[in-house]
């Protein structure tokens, strides 16, 4: 067992940076030569002079009449000259060289022809200067200029002024080639049926992905199982002939993690664990002259130590500079705790809400890549720091193009898989505009429009007195604010039970059996305060319920616990039992409603998603789920404050 | 013959999107299925929902016991307890599924395994409690839940959660496929021998490689003379198995100009002229369902034309967004004038300089290449405006990254081919930095100096009185600012003549003679000074010297109008001369000096340029050109000021 010692990331990139350095590993990669239209986004490996002008001949830069400048010294409206078709007046159309010994161009439009055959002239109302009308030889590229230095990545426009001084081919660095060995004995490639332990191995195709844009040529190798010497051997064979090789996982400490050991035999382990958050259990080390990765195995692990780790090494092979991503600064809308001594990516999304960029820390486990896939950023929370209040500012690395930011709706609030409909028709409709969720509940949903943190909220808080929905958080929560309360869905919620309801559940009284395990959802979630509402009224003791303090944050995360026997029941909507195939207790209905300040619910913003909900191809799609009625979707039901 | 109507752009894709919304041509474009792995960067033609919940069981989350959290009640730092392995302790590693019925994992670091065989336990030191170190079913995705919509670019996270969820396969749109027709009689392919009137074709190159940026396929037809009926015939061919054909160039109103009534005849042309600037002579048609566009023959006006008018076409086809470039305000270091009535787009080069960023114009001319590479930027000047004056605030839309402009060395200055030596060297041994050079002579220089738009000026400038150079123009122009004065080269000033001197020159005296025309430098250029003073020295009258007036703005473009024959000689160095092959007739010897602030001098963004200026390896490669003295190379001369 090897062990691991987190050093920080920049001592980290140092140490091994010198070891590869002394094993001549970070040398520029050998060039290649390339047909110049074959070139595109490669990196020269020289500087290219150009070995032609252009032009190369005086050109015409018009359609018209090369002369000589001087034959027309005089001409005026009132004493038009004449010049002999032929002879002092040669047509030339754009592009055609200068007859010898003239100098300049008048268009066509500025001369009119008289006559025909031997006797034609033109005439002209005004002189030309020398060089009028005329791409002069060299205008664009003098011979023997720099057309593009070395170490410049090549763009179109870069093309085509090779080529068009004189080039047909063009020297670059060949590209990197990185071995990929996906290794662990729980691996199955995807498509392949499933047991419970086996994990689809997608890590590659991330990995091999990110490295293919940075400019790479990826071989992915077959998966190999947790065997010492089978890996070994295949580290082995890739070291001959590619530039990095990368384990994937192996990475820790663990009796069948064979990353460091591996490494260690076949040269040497520069650093083994970062102290950064996620991706501590990172291997950095040297075989044979080649940089030899160790890869978490957990995927946003894998893809922050990978970008970091494997970028700069590409960058260096091709002379490039490390290339910041865009950032923006942005309002943390909550709080995070992080460690002393360890950097920290946060994965966060981004709206800009009112006149502020406002960024909403995801979920933080390793291994959450949809924390990934609907990250817009990552906030940068230094070793130093211990963590971030909501309200601060934190410094955020795009994931997204920097536009995508304004054209974002930002829903804070309780979660309906409606919702996840309406983004995606969002999105097919208004390739524009994106909706993003955050789902923290509907009390903190209204508490993050009352901070300015979202667009709008769905809540479905019953107010135990009058029965009414929302309508009393919202004039104790948001007073002063106008806001506009729509209806979307009702939607009936009750108990999500395994399938045959082997506990024999009826309602709320059974949940206090000793046979019976409830899973909750949290404080503020509308479906919380339902439950203590009707536990209450019923007399039931919350103390009594065993799973009653093990909380999930979606009526789909319920529902898997209950699919997955973590709880024999929990309260959530028909829709979540149905999409996993559960059985459904009915108890009682209940109104989701979008809760929209007037400023937004009056934007060019939130437009297009108004439209959507009051589309009747949206109210179909919805009903199509069942479970929902929709009879006052898109109605205005309450105009509040203001 | 067709006529040009130019119109404002927005007008013509507006009815241009009419005409071919009509024939059913900006619908989404058909979908293929394609591995997930071969999807990164396409685009999804259809919502992607789990079809598994991702972990899609409970898995162990640390190497460790898993344990049934309630047995483990009651255990202390001094009340130890013992679980028995293998029935109440079962050993995990991290990703294992958890036995049945147990439902947390207590890392190995914090058990003691105590005993062998049949009687072994764990002693532990604390509770643990439901859940703790395990990954639950559905942690990451939740079967049924939506993982990307419809109209989304996959990035490399997207394809790790779409073949985690349980897919092997992905629907996306497939590639645009573009055909683009090079046609022109004067057109000739790369690598061709060349006479006066060929023009390399390098636009099909440019256009293509910018379209397969933007995700199309493209076909790059070979070269078609200008011959209505054989353009006709591969329009129409074209036509058949290509979403848009791209007609270059032909699209003004020439009589050799047959895009326009080629698409007349097949369609409709819907607009010919767009009132931009470059890039007015375009057609916007409709031809059989499919768009197809004339896009003009000069390299500037056909990329500027492509990006408006193409781009969006495949944004559309693929549900995508008119993705904005990033911006930057600069301020504008020279005046620009712009017709009324015309969009204009104007190259220019940025950096930053003290607290600002600067933007320099580039040549505005639509044929010059290399004014696209220069660029860092575009400048839009709308066409209400008449243009902008020095030290206006512009909007530039980046052609580059936001952080190269940051590492860019501003040079506005006196040119020397040294320089182009310098930036390829700087760019190879630090990528991190770029040096942008602008050619407006060396009294210029100094002035941008002044007003704080360069890092560092060339300048060549004598003082007719002392004999010195630079310094007393620095006093004079740069008073109270701290500059260092840094030798460069050594030069000399001679007169370019073509090879064998045929007019026999012999000194500045032959310039009046009436069988010699000259060609001059711009005011302000040191050599303008230099001749200007030799000439009054001597008694000349400047007037008597043919050509005087027509001025260029570097020695390369002097020694191009030498080579050219446009003009007899000119004054230049003996560099100039030797790179395109011509003779020089010595006259005089000069400093040319770098001038710079101290504060930029003692940056860290120049730091590495001076270096370069001072190493063995750069004096070496500027004495192999010849002609120069690089005996004070490196070597502060003055410093002035401060």
């Amino acid at each position: 067992m090897t062990y691991l010692h987190d050093i920080p990331l920049d001592e980290a990139i140092a140490a091994w940076r010198q070891v590869l350095d002394a094993a001549g590993a970070l040398r520029r990669l050998p060039s290649e030569t390339l047909p110049v239209a074959e070139a595109n986004g490669r990196v020269t490996a020289a500087p290219v002079w150009a070995r032609i002008s252009v032009p190369h001949y005086h050109a015409a830069a018009m359609d018209g009449f090369a002369v000589v400048a001087h034959d027309t010294v005089g001409a005026t409206l009132t004493r038009p000259l004449h010049l002999g078709l032929g002879q002092q007046a040669r047509y030339v159309d754009t592009g055609d060289p200068l007859p010898p010994g003239t100098d300049a161009v008048i268009p066509i439009e500025e001369a009119q022809r008289l006559g025909e055959g031997e006797g034609a002239v033109i005439e002209i109302l005004a002189a030309t200067t020398p060089w009028k009308n005329v791409r002069v030889m060299g205008e664009d590229i003098v011979a023997t200029e720099l057309v593009v230095p070395a170490n410049h990545r090549l763009r179109p426009q870069d093309l085509g002024a090779i080529a068009g001084s004189g080039h047909t081919h063009v020297q670059v660095y060949r590209r990197p080639r990185i071995a990929i060995l996906p290794t662990g004995t729980e691996l199955v490639a995807p498509g392949a049926d499933l047991k419970p332990g086996d994990i689809i191995e997608f890590n590659c195709i991330v990995l091999g992905a990110m490295a293919e844009e940075w400019g790479a040529r990826v071989n992915r190798l077959p998966i190999l199982a947790d065997d010492y010497q089978t890996i070994k051997r295949a580290v082995l064979a890739a070291i001959e002939d590619h530039d990095l090789v990368v384990i994937n996982a192996g990475s820790s400490s663990g009796s069948e993690d064979f990353t460091a050991p591996i490494i260690a035999e076949l040269g040497e382990v520069v650093v083994h664990g970062l102290a950064i958050r996620p991706g501590h259990p990172a291997v950095l080390g040297c075989a044979r002259g080649r940089p030899v990765v160790g890869i978490p195995g957990y995927p946003v692990s894998a893809m922050v130590t990978f970008d970091l780790l494997v970028r700069p090494l590409l960058q260096q092979w091709m002379g490039q500079e490390a290339e910041a991503r865009p950032r923006v600064e942005a309002v943390l809308t909550r709080k995070i705790l992080s460690p002393i001594g360890q950097d920290e990516y946060v994965r966060v999304t981004l709206g800009r809400v009112g006149d502020r960029i406002v960024a909403t820390p995801l979920s933080r486990g390793a291994g959450v890549i949809m924390s990934m896939v609907r990250a817009d950023g990552m906030a940068y929370i230094p070793r130093f720091s211990e963590g971030l209040n909501a309200g601060d500012t934190v410094t955020v690395d795009l994931l997204r193009a920097p536009g995508v930011i304004d054209r974002t709706i930002v829903h804070l609030g309780s979660h309906d898989l409606t919702l996840d409909l309406l983004a995606d028709q969002l999105r097919r409709e208004r390739p524009d505009r994106a909706l993003s969720s955050g789902n923290v509940g509907s009390l903190s949903g209204l508490l993050a429009l009352r901070r300015g943190e979202a667009h709008l909220a769905g809540s479905h808080l019953l107010d135990e007195e009058t029965g009414e929905y929302n309508l009393s958080y919202i004039r104790r929560y948001l007073p002063g604010m106008p806001v506009v309360v729509l209806g979307f869905v009702g939607r009936t919620q009750g108990l999500i039970v395994p399938r045959g309801n082997p506990r024999q559940l009826g309602g709320l009284a059974d949940l206090t059996r000793p046979d019976v395990v409830f899973v909750n959802r949290q404080r503020g979630a509308g479906t919380r305060v339902l439950l203590d509402y009707h536990l209450q009224r019923m007399g039931i003791d919350a103390a009594a319920i065993q799973g009653y303090d093990r909380v999930e944050f979606t009526h789909m995360a319920v529902a898997a616990a209950v699919q997955s026997h973590a709880a024999d029941c929990g309260l959530g909507i028909l829709a979540a039992a149905r999409a996993l195939d559960l059985d459904f207790i009915p108890l009682f209905e209940e109104q989701y409603q979008l809760i929209i300040p007037r400023v937004y619910y009056e934007s060019d913003l939130l437009a297009p998603l108004l439209d959507i909900v009051r589309s009747p191809s949206f109210r179909s799609a919805v009903s199509a789920l069942g479970g929902y009625d929709v009879a006052h979707m898109g109605e205005i039901l309450h105009e509040v404050g203001g």
